[in-house]
């Protein structure tokens, strides 16, 4: 396809380019009361006609962002959480300031890893983990589901602890005595299975954001493996990043 | 729910847990020649019965990542690339030793922006961007779609530039002999609609890694803001992390 002028594109186009700025706007909390200037004015800011910005509207709809609400206008449903990359930081010390996180602990004990698990763990033959599974919540709506797997030494001692209404991350470090140093993450975008889905109250097929982390202690020993499956919803995730020389 | 013994859940518990580690493997390129040990192994291996690993690999097919080859066994089907998040490098830069990375210009020009991109930039009123989309290809299969934002003087001259082989990021910097510094990055699951999928070559509702990105020079002014929406069936995003004290 050749390049064109931007304003001769299709309308699809053109609504998906309105969609995304808006997206943000949402995500960065612009809208005064939740509610999204009305159509006349969208489509002069955007330079599109209305029925373009009504299409975009509706690819946010779609994503179950934004509703309709007749005598109101066009509000926002979801809010969405951001939840920083750089900073290796637990759900609980993240929200904090946007309400209470519990956790449903769906599992919890010793287990045999798998040996990829093992391997990333640095573990020996026949060691085991202990794996814990729960679902958080912020304020009674499940955000994420979590399957971890702990260095035994470093989840035994979590068995006794409040799992329900704690993270993980600062268990770690007060019954360890250690901190926690560096994590590698991985980021994917997955639709949801259906019983992922079940769990997480979405729809089948609703795009999760599937992060596997590694964390290690400061010392550099890796000790807590998880998956996490984010609602796509509800969480975003925030970095910075740098040009190196 | 209580808490109950990591043995005792139901099948599809285990099956996605299984097969959350297998994907990673996938990712990780761990299968030589991306052919997957057959049921038997991975039933020992994580400790399940084959209906579990079944089930396991089921989800996998569902996304995408694997199949059946009929004599073969079980294949990846999809190699997914790494995008590194700490360090601001361009997709031809990320993924020289993959392949060619081509660009679709879809479109290039001046437009007016709307004010949220507008302030983003921190251009004052009346001031012009240079819009460019992009379909961003490897090896000729759609990786990323994306819509990007240049202040004026930093866009105009990349529009007499070879748009379709060069990252943006590269040309900038050649052009303004300006260093890019950081950039903010924000990422979502999102589900795609009909139209990106068309463009995207995937089905309806397929999960898209959806990204914004900020990108400053190194004095710290904004001059490129990117809306992109990844394949989440051929890119993940890695990243490191640290725990502050």
């Amino acid at each position: 396809m050749s390049s064109s002028a931007p304003e001769r594109r299709l309308r699809a186009d053109r609504a998906r380019q309105a969609a995304d700025v808006i997206r943000q706007q949402v995500v960065q909390r612009a809208f005064p009361d939740g509610v999204l200037p009305d159509e006349m004015f969208l489509a002069t800011e955007f330079s599109v006609s209305r029925n373009t910005i009504r299409e975009a509207l509706d690819l946010l709809r779609e994503e179950g962002l934004i509703e309709r609400v007749p005598g109101v206008g066009t509000v926002v449903v979801t809010e969405k959480y951001a939840h920083g990359l750089n900073h290796l930081m637990g759900l609980a010390e993240t929200l904090h300031e946007h309400g209470e996180v519990t956790n449903d602990v769906r599992a919890a004990g010793p287990i045999k890893p798998p040996s990829p698990v093992a391997q990333r763990l640095r573990l020996g033959d026949g060691e085991q983990v202990v794996y814990v599974e729960r679902l958080r919540r912020l304020n009674g709506l499940p955000l994420s589901l979590d399957l971890t797997y702990l260095a035994m030494d470093v989840g035994l001692p979590l068995l006794d602890e409040d799992l329900r209404h704690r993270d993980i991350f600062s268990l770690i470090e007060q019954t360890s005595g250690q901190r926690l140093g560096t994590a590698a993450v991985t980021l994917e975008a997955v639709n949801a299975d259906l019983h992922a889905a079940t769990v997480l109250e979405v729809p089948k097929g609703a795009a999760l954001l599937v992060v596997e982390r590694l964390s290690h202690f400061a010392d550099g020993r890796p000790v807590d493996l998880e998956f996490i499956r984010m609602r796509g919803d509800r969480l975003t995730m925030r970095a910075e990043c740098r040009r190196t020389p």
